[in-house]
């Protein structure tokens, strides 16, 4: 056919803000989807079709590639361009790409642990030794009874926006608290985030670039090692032995020059450990020399069985260099999603800024909650009685492991926290045991989830916080049925770093 | 001072995990800070050193560097290196230098205004035309008392952890909700977020990598431009004129292959424009066949005045392109921080492994809370009540700048939402005239910040939500005594685009 009569009515409007190659590719679309230019229509070579319109031949070139984009030409070689055949539905069956638009991204395998533990609730027949999460039958429910009908409406001024920094009142009954713990914050050095995890985040957020050095205890929080990992750092391990290894620490500063050093000091997670004030001590003097920021993470430190812990690095920091991270979750309900940063103000400050961008500020009914909780002084009596219950859940592991579990594991002794961390004996690893173990309706995890390079590991993370002593009994019992079936390693010495079973 | 009997009872310990170097800087440094080598010694050479130790010369001079660093000891050009004088204490007014160790990070100055827009409650006399917050005596605080004690108690089972991706029951009750509406979304397909924002947040940190290009309308929500120059983006602007520009949309499309499109089709912050269903239909025929990602996001379509608006993107998306953001923030409570993404599953698969390592999951007592509301049919008969008033105000703003501001402003009509958006004619810019208007007890928000370059524009948004008529109509009084004194543009005519108070 001839095409020059079909342009013949076509007008383009030089001083249309469209540019000519689109407005010519779109009048071209326009004939060529309602049948006006049918299929296998041989078009004008380029040169013509800008002779034709009066543009350049750039510009028709740029038309005909649009056009072949869109799938409706095509160049065959030698030949010339032609109208494709029409499709049947033109958007039919063409999506988005997702997989290959997300900007690439490390999730270590990792991720996924951690979802299941914290999304699979204890279910039913199952006896969780896995995730270190609070008993929901010790969550003080009359909390949000109190919080709400105290002084018998809630009053709508407290649940519109709030400060990204927090809600004052619950800022302020926190310093008081923090204030009987030796950490020395007002509100204008304390941050609400949604969760220590929120918190972790954030210090991550503003001082890490990929390839910045970290340091971390190892084995160390899997949650911990995944926003580092996720966050392009380079770990640096400091095993874990009686205390902080100082000298490997100083070595580390002075080769590496590393951003920050990521520690629980008390009831560190998994191993259980309690630095001794000594260690604290010791441990603030390096920093300080070398201007090391430490991220403190104590999410454990109220629920302790025998004597108080010593005080948070935090409340020991002459330097400014404490980042540290408190959260409700273990000693109330996780669901809160609450938790706070003391810091130095220039860093609260900087993280605000941070967390402006993620989501405003944290829900506003938990940190009233807090806040009464607070005010009221509810915590002390609390924290007793679940001091007394994780206690009698500690003793009722450590002796189901003493009576069940003799000769096939040790583990450290725990003298506050959720964990006892154990070592096991028998010829298979921790991951052929979990496999066994879920098939026998219990559950742990597999210490290498505790480690930056998934080494491998005879080591088993077991929570005591989620059953009462009569469960746990049962689910060690389980455990050391699995383990007197398993193979024995031929020749293999118990390993000095181990505790035997007392 | 015979320095070498110093070091004649030193004992390295080559088998030991601590280098060398570091052995000897710590032996020195004991020896320095208690006394025994005194200030201004000469210590030996680094060469006669690592003799008497028997390392490298290399260990002896990073011992020494050490040492300095330490502030310890100071080598003097020529002569030799010395004991400093001791310091009356180490670390006393070291500190952290926090600024130096932040990453490098643009705030946008928007980010100060857009937090004192959350941050400053309305204070008791100012009439706030600012922030676009509902008015407080609009909270149905009734929902807390009927979710807590509906069935007069909590289940300690939903104060626990819950999945990253929400509460199921809530985004069970939330699917049915959205499928009135149109957005045929499974639990599957819906990631609860903590607000909006997040939702925006958690987009661009997966999609959008320092120097892709995105396209936002012009003028756009100030957040969103924050978040997008955060991450680094470079942002294409789609002037708004009477509808969609898709003719430069396409040529964006085509010429610079952006990331994605952020757009608020329905009562646009700040214009209040409301895309026509066809705009909406092409729009997405353009994204699909470009496989271009739509950020939707949709705070004010519940908030309509006249008739309903017409579909979402999202509900008319034949090509899996649309991300849609939404919340209660401006329906219920701005601090329930509860809003939702309804996407692919590819695509909330991806958000919630990244909203993973920033909080875990939203906090599960606004999920309870919404699920209840959602369930009774609670939003239906309150969605009226609040249009019925929102609707009272917008009459009585539009009505006041009629009165008192004829010829000095035009505005944008606005069928919902919670914004006028005007031009002023005075001579003055909307800072200096926000400058007034503060001393005289007002506020408004002035039109640059919509703008990413932060050009200059004689806009401002005034928001008719926070107040009711009688203090709206106080404040547009005000406004337009300060819009009469101001002087007037000599030969300045009327813009065409504005659109004369009727």
């Amino acid at each position: 056919m001839d095409t020059s009569k079909l342009f013949s009515n076509l007008k383009l409007d030089s001083m249309a803000n469209i540019p000519m190659y689109l407005q010519i590719a779109n009048c071209l679309t326009a004939k060529i989807t309602d049948g006006q230019i049918p299929s296998n229509t041989k078009l004008p070579p380029e040169r013509q079709l800008a002779e034709h319109f009066g543009v350049s031949r750039t510009t028709a070139i740029s038309a005909y590639r649009l056009l072949e984009e869109r799938g409706l030409i095509s160049t065959r070689m030698g030949s010339g361009t032609y109208v494709n055949q029409a499709e049947p539905s033109h958007s039919a069956g063409l999506s988005v790409p997702w997989e290959q638009l997300f900007i690439p991204q490390h999730y270590s395998p990792l991720a996924s642990l951690l979802r299941s533990l914290i999304a699979a609730p204890a279910a039913g027949e199952v006896i969780s030794m896995a995730a270190g999460l609070p008993d929901p039958a010790l969550y003080p429910v009359e909390l949000f009874e109190r919080a709400l009908h105290k002084n018998n409406r809630l009053d709508p001024a407290d649940l519109g926006h709030i400060p990204t920094e927090g809600y004052l009142p619950f800022k302020q009954a926190l310093s008081h608290w923090l204030q009987q713990g030796g950490i020395d914050a007002t509100p204008e050095t304390l941050l609400t985030v949604s969760g220590s995890q929120q918190g972790l985040y954030l210090a991550v957020k503003t001082l890490i670039e990929p390839r910045d050095y970290v340091i971390v205890e190892s084995p160390t929080y899997l949650g911990a090692i995944q926003i580092l990992e996720s966050a392009g750092a380079r770990i640096l391990c400091l095993p874990q032995s009686g205390s902080y290894d100082l000298g490997l620490l100083e070595d580390y500063l002075i080769r590496y020059r590393p951003k920050l050093f990521y520690t629980i000091p008390t009831f560190q997670n998994p191993s259980g450990r309690v630095a001794s004030l000594r260690e604290r001590q010791e441990l603030i003097a390096l920093a300080g020399r070398h201007r090391l920021p430490i991220i403190e993470d104590d999410p454990y430190s109220p629920i302790y069985f025998e004597q108080q812990p010593p005080p948070s690095l935090k409340a020991l920091d002459n330097y400014g260099g404490v980042i540290y991270l408190g959260t409700f979750s273990k000693i109330l309900f996780p669901g809160l999603r609450l938790g706070w940063i003391a810091a130095p103000q220039a860093v609260i400050h900087r993280l605000a800024l941070e967390k402006q961008y993620i989501d405003l500020h944290s829900n506003n009914m938990s940190q009233l909650i807090l806040q009464k909780c607070l005010e009221e002084d509810y915590l002390p009596q609390h924290l007793k009685r679940i001091r007394a219950e994780y206690k009698k859940r500690r003793d009722a592991m450590a002796r189901a492991l003493n009576q069940y579990c003799r000769g096939q594991l040790t583990f450290e002794p725990a003298s506050g926290g959720f964990y006892l961390w154990c070592k096991i004996q028998a010829a298979l690893s921790p991951s052929e045991l979990l496999h066994q173990a879920t098939a026998a309706g219990i559950s742990f995890v597999p210490g290498e989830a505790f480690y930056t390079n998934g080494s491998a590991s005879q080591e088993i993370r077991l929570s005591f916080s989620a059953h009462d002593p009569r469960r746990l009994q049962q689910g060690i019992a389980i455990l050391g049925k699995l383990l007197t079936a398993a193979p024995v390693h031929p020749a293999r010495p118990l390993p000095a770093a181990g505790r035997p079973i007392i």
